[in-house]
Order: C-alpha cells, then structure tokens, then sequence
C-alpha cells in the first residue's frame, strides 16, 4: 500500500477562513482516507470547526500561527511582514522543508505566488512559474497555462508551459499523451508574436515525447476542447480565463432574469431544471477549483477565495492526486527528455546532418 | 435636409456573397431611405437579386467586375493578385477616391485590412490600424480594440486607441464622453506590462477631454459594462473577443443538449422561450455584427463573413451612422484636442512647473 499524501494547509487563507477549510478538508478526507494534514492557523479559531469532524482531528496536527495574510494585502506587505510567521508561509515552507507533499491554500493569489517563489524557488532548468488552470470544455476538460503568474513570455518559456502542462494533463484527464496547442490569434500573414511562433517552430521540431504538438490554436478552441492543454504567456492567459468567467457569468444573469419574467417561464424553469443543473455541473467553478502552481520546487494549489466547501475539498483533491501520480517526477522526467532531445537535435545540426 | 450617405459594397464578399449582401442592404435601405449604394460584383450574378429589391436598384450603381477575393485567401495573395480590380479592392478605392464615404464587406479579414491599410493609408497622427468591435453586455454594450488588427502596442498607440474607440462610442451608444479602461491582469504589482501602465500614465495625466478614463479594467469587467471603450492590443483583444464567442456557443451547445432530454425539459423550453429570445436578442451576434476599422484615412465596415441578411443590414447600418455622425471628424478632433494637451503638458514640466 502506498504511503498517506502528506497535505499542508492555510487553513486561515479564503474569503471564509477555517469555516470552509476544515470542513472542505474532512469531505476530501472522507473518499481519500490516506491522508494526513499539517494545518497552519489560529488553533482557537480551528478548534470549533475540529470539533465537529472527529476523523479529519485525528488525521490532523495543528500548528498553531495568529498571523494571517489578508485577502487585500499587496505581495510585497504580505512578504514583508508575514514572511515566517502567517499561516500562509508557513504551509509553504513545510513542503519546503519536506514536512509536507503539498499546500493547499485559498489565500490571495498573488501573495501565495510571492511566498512560494521566495520559498520553494524555481526548480532545475525552469525560470520561471506558472498557474495551470481547468477549464471545463463541451466534452471535458482542459488544462489552459499560464493564467497569470508572470507576463510576456519568450519561445522557451512556452516550451516549458508545453511540458509541465503536459505533465498535470496526464495526472488530471489520465492521458498519456497529450495534445498540446499554442494559443495565437486567427488572422493569416500576422500570426502572432515572434515568441509564438519561435515556440512553435521548437515544438514541432523538437519531437518532445511526452506530448503531441498540434500547432496554433484560437480563444473559440479552448471551449472546444480542440486540444489537451493550451498554452499562452500570463497576460494573455488571465485575460481569456476572466473574460470567459465573465461572459458565462453575464450569459447566467441574463437567462436568470429572462426565467423569472411570469409564470410561464418560471414554470418552464422548474420543467428544464435538469438541463440548468447539467449545465452548472459542466460550469460551476468549484468542480474544477484549483490552479496548480507549475515550475516551483514543490506543489502548491491554489483555490478560489470565494469557493465553497465541495470546492475546496476538489482543490485538496487536486494536490493529492498530483503528489500520488508524482507530477514533480512526471515534469522532472519530460523535462530531461526535451532536452536530452535538444541536445541530439543540436548534434546533429552541428553535424551538418 | 442632410444629404445621403454613400455606400460601397463588397457585393461578392462573405460565405453567402450577393444573396445576402443584396437583401441585406435592402433591408438596411427600408429604415434609412437616404443611402446611395455603389454595388461592387458580378453583373450577372447580382442581377437576379437587384431584381427582387426595385427599392434597392433605384438608389444603387452597379459596377461590374468578375474578380473576387476568397474567404480562404491570404491577404498577400488577394493583394497582389485582385488589387485594383477586386470587388473588395474597387469599394475601398470608391472612399478613396471621394466616390463613396464608406465602404462595408463581409469579405475575410485579413485581405480587407490589408487592402484597406494599402489603398487608404493610415490617418495623420495614428502610425497603425485597429479593429473596433461592439460587445454585448449585461446592461447595453461596449466598444472593445483592437480586436486584431496588429499585435502588439506601444503605450502612444494605446492611448490612440482610446482617443478613437471614444469617438466611435460617442456615434454607437451616444454618449457624450465615454468611460475607458485598459484592459490588464488582476494580480496586485505584476499588473500589466510597460506599454499598459506607461499609457495608463499618459491617460490619467494627459486629461484627454473627450474621454473620461477608469484605469485598469479586468476580462470579466467587459461583459459587465464596467466602462463603455475597452483598450488592448490586437493579440490580447482578439483572443479575448473569440474567447467569449467560445464561451457562449459552449454554454448554448450544453443547454440545447440539456433541453433537449426528454419530455419535461422539451416543455420546460416551450413555455420558457422567451427567456431564451431575450437572451438570444441580447448576445446575438448579428445584432452587433459590425467591426469598425479606425485608424484608416476612410471609413471601412467588416461585416461577420457567416453572417445573414439581418446581420448585414446591421453592418451597413453601422457603416451609415459612422458618416451621418461624421466618425472621421469626431477622432480628427479628438486628436488635436489630446495633442494640444499633450504640448502644453510638455511646455509646463519644460518650464519647471
């Protein structure tokens, strides 16, 4: 039997605090029970919660910390005056230490970002991180990376963004090989940046085994699920995540309203009920809740602030899956293999071959 | 009385070409007696249209030419092989030579920028074109660009954007000064790249009158109606604008399935339709079929290339206010308006003050 998923948590970090943590931690406990918790945090504030789920208290050690990074706090603040000490740092720094296989937290984006580069730093041959999200397409899902931990990118980091998203898609839809697309807009002649298209020239050339190039591929195609995983630089990537949020959000309260104008449609609404709620579970942002930070030297997740309980427990359920099908190792390894690749590739040319 | 507006049309543009284009403008004709068209095509081919349209054939010109660009063409084919003597190419040329004061097409994109761009030239003071499109919100619309006409943007071409998205929002959703954002990521201190923060300088200090700038915008706040002009470059822009198209036809696929199920959900449908006509009447794309090309010594209207008769007819209605609200002189002045300001600015930080 393998080893328990060691699981570090922020159990201050989110909109709601301990009170969807904890229980989010003791529902993604009760279908993967070899799981064992390091949970950062205000111990009296955790305590009620702990209170109400006896297996998750006995698969649990609280560390206690009453330093907390606010929602609002700039990066920079929450590294300057919280490095060590909030909850936040600390969770990550237990992976750091090898306490831990992964953190999970719901705390700001940008700050989680901050303390996990400071911390776990870049791992070997990778400059740069990355936030893989996933978005749910018409048949599935696909994994879509960066959606905003660094801007602008150059050919290699989206070689790279290839590669470990690569790596996850495995893990998450259990494809061997994925399909890869880069992201590039639809107008003949003035395809793309230069970065694009230089990372284009690489992939397709390049032969990286652990993925299956299929070339450029348009904002309409990620919805599609025309590829696996899609790959853009931050800019670009957090932009379409938000835009296509929004658009599905503003498509909701149109539709909403539409329902409730009299008797008849409101009558219809409860006939189509099933449809809407096949429609929420193929949409609603807590069943695909947790961006996976790529790149760094450790696992860490990051669940939407605002999400619920069932949505942080799949955010803890994504960091477990990723230790227990060792994306570390899947990247690591399809990493050498690019370049041992590269290298061949390189010979050869120099070989005038 | 104002005297008519006249229009160029591609008439063998688009997947459907004459038997759109032709009852199309018919059909913009009956709510806008005052055009003048110049038909642009195959004589023959256009014949048996003009004839079911008498209205239609009375205020238009045929002038025959047997060449057309492809949808598939690359935009350097169509120019050097159909210069001059395209359908495309002779309705440009028509606003170029003072023959008409717009020209609409539902031709391919590329090759009528191109075109455009060759026959027209930009105008003084803007060094690139763009491509304005109008975005369907929650509460009305938003102009949104460049949607993909050239990527990449330095912070000056930026605030070009602004100044004439302004103009065309103040023609499209009649309001006296807009509000503008800058499309940018949401992550605290990582926000944006130089052009985008140097522009968001320019804006906020540059009192630019025409306009009334928000600052940074995020993709969600589009679809929202946060601000009425939003700016980015053509990489970005595009991707967002086919991002959201994916989006609501996934979210359209999903609930035709869902509705489509069985018996209670085929009547739930039926009694609630109006809620889907509402939402239809509000994110269909013929309903804003129209983008604007700005930038260019001219006025061009890019009508979608699938688009139906209702669809074209909104285009050419676009096309039609342009010039009645006079859209070249309004970004004319515009301009030196922001240059004098800019100037003066200028003059007081050299005088110390």
């Amino acid at each position: 039997m393998s080893k328990s998923v060691r699981i570090a948590l922020d159990a201050m970090g989110g909109d709601h605090g301990p009170s969807v943590v904890i229980p989010g931690a003791a529902h993604a406990l009760s279908s993967r029970p070899d799981i064992q918790f390091l949970l950062f945090g205000d111990e009296a504030k955790l305590a009620p919660y702990l209170a109400q789920h006896a297996e998750l208290a006995a698969r649990s050690k609280v560390i206690h910390t009453d330093v907390a990074v606010a929602m609002h706090d700039k990066p920079s603040q929450a590294l300057r005056r919280t490095r060590k000490s909030s909850s936040m740092w600390m969770a990550i720094e237990a992976v750091k230490n090898g306490e831990a296989d992964v953190t999970v937290s719901a705390g700001n984006t940008g700050a989680l970002m901050a303390m996990s580069t400071v911390c776990l730093r870049t791992m070997a041959g990778i400059e740069r991180p990355a936030i893989a999200c996933m978005w749910p397409t018409i048949n599935g899902r696909a994994i879509v990376l960066d959606v905003g931990a660094t801007i602008g990118a150059d050919a290699q980091h989206l070689v790279d963004l290839a590669i470990m998203g690569s790596a996850m898609a495995r893990i998450v839809l259990n494809i061997e090989t994925p399909s890869v697309g880069l992201l590039n807009v639809g107008v003949e002649e003035i395809k793309g940046i230069e970065e694009v298209k230089a990372a284009s020239r690489i992939l397709r050339e390049g032969k990286i085994p652990s993925l299956r190039y299929q070339g450029f591929v348009e904002g309409d195609d990620i919805g599609k699920g025309t590829v696996d995983v899609v790959v853009t630089e931050g800019f670009t990537g957090n932009i379409a995540l938000k835009t296509a949020e929004g658009t599905a959000k503003q498509l909701a309260t149109i539709l909403k309203e539409g329902m409730q104008a009299n008797l008849f449609t409101k009558l219809g609404y409860l006939l189509a009920r099933s449809a809407f709620q096949n429609l929420k579970s193929k949409m609603d942002p807590s069943h695909v809740n947790g961006g996976v930070f790529l790149g760094l030297d450790g696992i860490v997740i990051k669940s939407h602030g605002g999400t619920d309980i069932r949505g942080f427990s799949n955010a803890v359920g994504i960091g477990f899956d990723m230790v227990r099908h060792q994306l570390m190792e899947k990247i690591r390894h399809s990493l050498a293999v690019a370049d041992d690749r590269r290298i061949t590739i390189t010979d050869e040319m120099d070989a005038g071959a």
